[in-house]
């Protein structure tokens, strides 16, 4: 049973359950794991892996245009040296504090591999869903695309500090929070653009028409792509990043805008039928597989 | 750097954190990790491991005086088997309905290790805390103590059913709702209660006097136990059982009784002074570090 799979039979059995975060009253709520092998490439610091971890968790309370209350995180490592530790916190509380939301501890645990999980809370009386897109809406996305795969070239190549910037994302949760009235669905893009617009037209029940052309895409990913294929691979498949995507209504577009501090990008529409399409050709339902393929 | 101390520097930097779970607004929050190779003994099921990894993290809640909101948990295992799958998030599923949580999901990742990462979220407006007992006040435990010291026994004997069913305990979460208003410091047994009891002298400045003959001790004990030193560590320093410490005044004890359901002992009482004793004699401040010794 591969993750994917397992994720779907865990959804399917819990009413909770199933979008970015679940949702219980008034809270949403989300856990996530990484840890060295899959997750923090040699060269990531501490500090950017508390940033990185307890990120990847609020940017799932942004996708349901949650305002951030809290995280906590469990730290563990085959030795808890106080500096490395003490910087994972600092990260933890950085990242937390630049979405106005309390980084309240956590856990520690010895474990022969470094892994970091982190939970968030967040509170909405009205979560945005992956599932409300109507054909005709406009498909955007926050920010840039590409940032983490540029990234994880640098760290390859040995460019640690470039490559730990880009790891450091701002967690979407502002433009989440501006967003909650106005888009139809949301979700991140944790596991890849390509990714996330099948999940998206598969709980709208609709299909989407992307531009590829029209993708913002992080200048760092020029600098690291070897031609235009791998370009697209690392903008749109790879994932690992934590924009926004959403659909929208054309009409309510520019007022998102005027209240956005972050670029907001049409890169699609959504359409009748079920097909995900770029430039007339399908587009494959690949991309990032938490701790899979 | 001893887990201990980690987290004692992790306390003393984040206003937030320190006791059984942090406290953000009316939120209680708390996450735990455990894994195979220090909390599972070789025959806990998966369904015994998935009831007491969110148990453990509502009894923390409990310890609080909260009410159970919800609970989320990491799965991660060397191989995502459905069936093993299945029985950890139905153990978490019940552990969660015997104290009217829900259980709304988590994550799943690959991972040399079993290991289990739950979160528990409760809600009250007048937190318990460990620092509010008076000399004077009684010292008392709900249930019995020694439940996992005798499990793990059963485990290294073979007796594996016996052994998960004490594994599997009952988060004293209705208790700690009864009692809110009227304990005056409250944390759970997890780390046994010798080292709880050192710790609500601690945060209460005070010292506590124990009676150990008052101890309430499981049956499963009297049956492992190699001796009277044995039995004594066992039900006082192993730890890893999930009953409330608390303190009361002597005043409120027997209307305290009559509203809950589980038994509550009187096993000391709280002093001037920062000592604990039994008998005459110091308590060491030794138990279970989680993840240590």
């Amino acid at each position: 049973m591969d993750e994917r799979t397992a994720l779907r039979l865990l959804a399917a059995d819990l009413p909770g359950a199933g979008d970015d975060a679940a949702i219980v009253d008034d809270l949403v709520v989300t856990t996530d794991m990484l840890h060295e092998a899959t997750d923090f490439p040699a060269g990531t610091t501490r500090y950017t892996a508390g940033w990185r971890a307890v990120g990847a968790s609020l940017s799932d309370v942004a996708a349901m245009g949650a305002t951030a209350t809290c995280a906590v995180a469990v730290y563990a490592a085959p030795e808890l040296d106080e500096a490395e530790l003490g910087d994972f916190v600092q990260g933890a509380r950085d990242v937390c504090e630049a979405v106005s939301a309390e980084y309240v501890g956590g856990d520690l645990d010895t474990h022969h591999e470094f892994t970091a999980v982190s939970t968030a809370i967040g509170r909405t009386d009205d979560p945005v869903l992956r599932s409300g897109a109507t054909p005709g809406d406009l498909l955007c996305v926050t920010g840039e695309l590409g940032r983490s795969a540029a990234a994880v070239r640098l760290f390859d190549a040995g460019e640690v500090e470039r490559a730990n910037d880009l790891f450091r994302f701002t967690p979407r949760v502002d433009a989440g929070v501006e967003l909650r009235d106005t888009a139809t669905a949301m979700m991140d893009s944790s596991d890849g653009l390509a990714r996330s617009v099948h999940q998206l037209a598969e709980a709208s029940d609709c299909g989407f028409e992307l531009d590829w052309d029209a993708l913002p895409v992080h200048d760092a990913v020029e600098t690291v792509a070897t031609d235009d294929t791998d370009h697209r691979d690392l903008a749109a498949y790879f994932g690992e990043d934590f924009e926004l995507v959403f659909t929208i209504s054309e009409d309510e577009l520019d007022a998102a805008r005027a209240e956005i501090d972050v670029p907001l990008t049409v890169v699609g529409r959504a359409t009748t039928g079920s097909e995900v399409v770029a430039d007339g050709e399908a587009v494959p339902d690949r991309g990032y597989t938490h701790g899979g393929d």
